[in-house]
């Protein structure tokens, strides 16, 4: 089994969560950076996924795009959001292009589908291909056709989730969120170095959402789908602050960074 | 059946050929108003699709893209290839959103694969359901993966032609090539207004191809594609001059436009 890193960039870190449309480039650039130097050291492959940040998330909470064919304006909104989840992921590529980096955007409403029983039916061959072509590819969160609503919205972490269990035969698969704090924080604000099944009711509690607009839902949602994850394919996560220099490059090698392991107990 | 009309603008009249990186706004916001004024009189489906014109390809002749892997440039050009390929169709997705059309664009990179005997597979689930959802889907001429030599190129043609044949049971198809001449033009420059498998070979000599760079093939690869289309699927092609207002309009509305109708003979 060939290794396999799926890295989430978060939206708090590549955009300015409380200016909409503003991307923060120069960290997008630096994040490209240490993505190939960790590539380096590192003989898997990589996919990446971005948040929406403050593109797509506030046209989101408007038209209330998660839960489909609302009203009169919701399919125009949903026009809206893709383009606006769009719009950031060609900053993203743009920038990692100019760091040459071999990047290829896969869109998700492209390549999934909800149905009516809420199962997501994916298509990933061409993923799948590209990883062996050695491509980057790169995915983000976004609008997705559902059959019973019309649309809904996936989180990048969703989208990354579906990939993993998708290739969990093929590759040995871990993943790196790259947030805007230390990973989870305890109610004391210290970094809580690991959580599972075991431990994680009793911290549950203590965990503290993000701050700005989210529809996909804070720190806690990402937990939870972590633990999922580990739970159904054994895929470990970690959570890091990527507007520490060197945190992503150092997590892509295996080495030590401050941050929480969402694993399987022991 | 349901009616569906596939339209294809071309990069000539949505793009400067001339010019790089340069997009014809007026003309695509203009194209967008006769698309939304045609609807009314139209109770079927309609799906979009743009070429590349002078973003998409330059680079890709300059790469060499639709060979594949050939040396060690290629593969970041390909990536920059299909990033030109997409910074086309959101400047499309802008206009056409400021005219209130609810688009929705699917890559076709994320929902093609080329295998090593050259047969397209696709999953065009998501594009079926989006239509069902009346939104106005929008694909392009983008770089696709490929089994054998990594990744080639697909003309927005060759994409609009594998979703008719997908989509051949559920609808009753015509696609509408919406150029910067009057049709397909003879010796003499005059339109011809018929063209079948019969009268094909006595006029294949006088066509023109296209000006500028063009990796997909000029005006007689249009002619063969459609050709191929009409004998496979009983699709009829139709041909117009998009710089000349209105006739988009009237062909989705089925008027009598000047322009070349491909088809099946009788």
């Amino acid at each position: 089994l060939n290794d396999l890193i799926l890295i989430k960039l978060g939206g708090s870190v590549i955009t300015d969560k409380s200016k909409e449309f503003v991307a923060r480039e120069e960290n997008i650039k630096r994040l490209a950076r240490e993505i190939k130097e960790g590539q380096k050291a590192f003989s898997g492959e990589i996919i990446i996924g971005h948040g929406a940040g403050s593109f797509a998330h506030t046209p989101a909470a408007k038209y209330r795009t998660k839960r489909g064919l609302l009203n009169s304006s919701s399919l125009m909104g949903a026009s809206i959001v893709e383009d606006a989840a769009r719009q950031l992921n060609s900053i993203v590529i743009k920038n990692f292009l100019a760091e040459n980096l071999p990047v290829f955007p896969f869109s998700p409403a492209s390549f999934l589908i909800n149905d009516a029983k809420g199962n997501s039916m994916s298509y990933i061959d061409p993923i799948k291909q590209a990883l062996l072509t050695e491509f980057l590819p790169v995915i983000y969160g976004d609008v997705v056709i559902d059959k019973s609503q019309g649309f809904t919205i996936f989180s990048t972490e969703k989208v990354l989730s579906i990939i993993a269990k998708e290739l969990k035969n093929s590759y040995l698969t871990r993943i790196i969120l790259v947030t805007d704090v230390d990973g989870v924080l305890d109610k004391e604000g210290k970094t809580i170095s690991r959580i599972s099944k075991e431990n994680f009711d009793q911290l549950k509690e203590g965990i503290i959402g993000a701050k700005n607009v989210d529809v996909t839902g804070g720190m806690l949602n990402k937990v939870e789908e972590s633990l999922t994850l580990a739970n159904d394919a054994g895929i470990e996560t970690l959570i890091i602050n990527g507007l520490k220099e060197g945190n992503l490059e150092k997590a892509i090698k295996g080495e030590e960074v401050l941050g929480t392991k969402i694993q399987n107990p022991n």
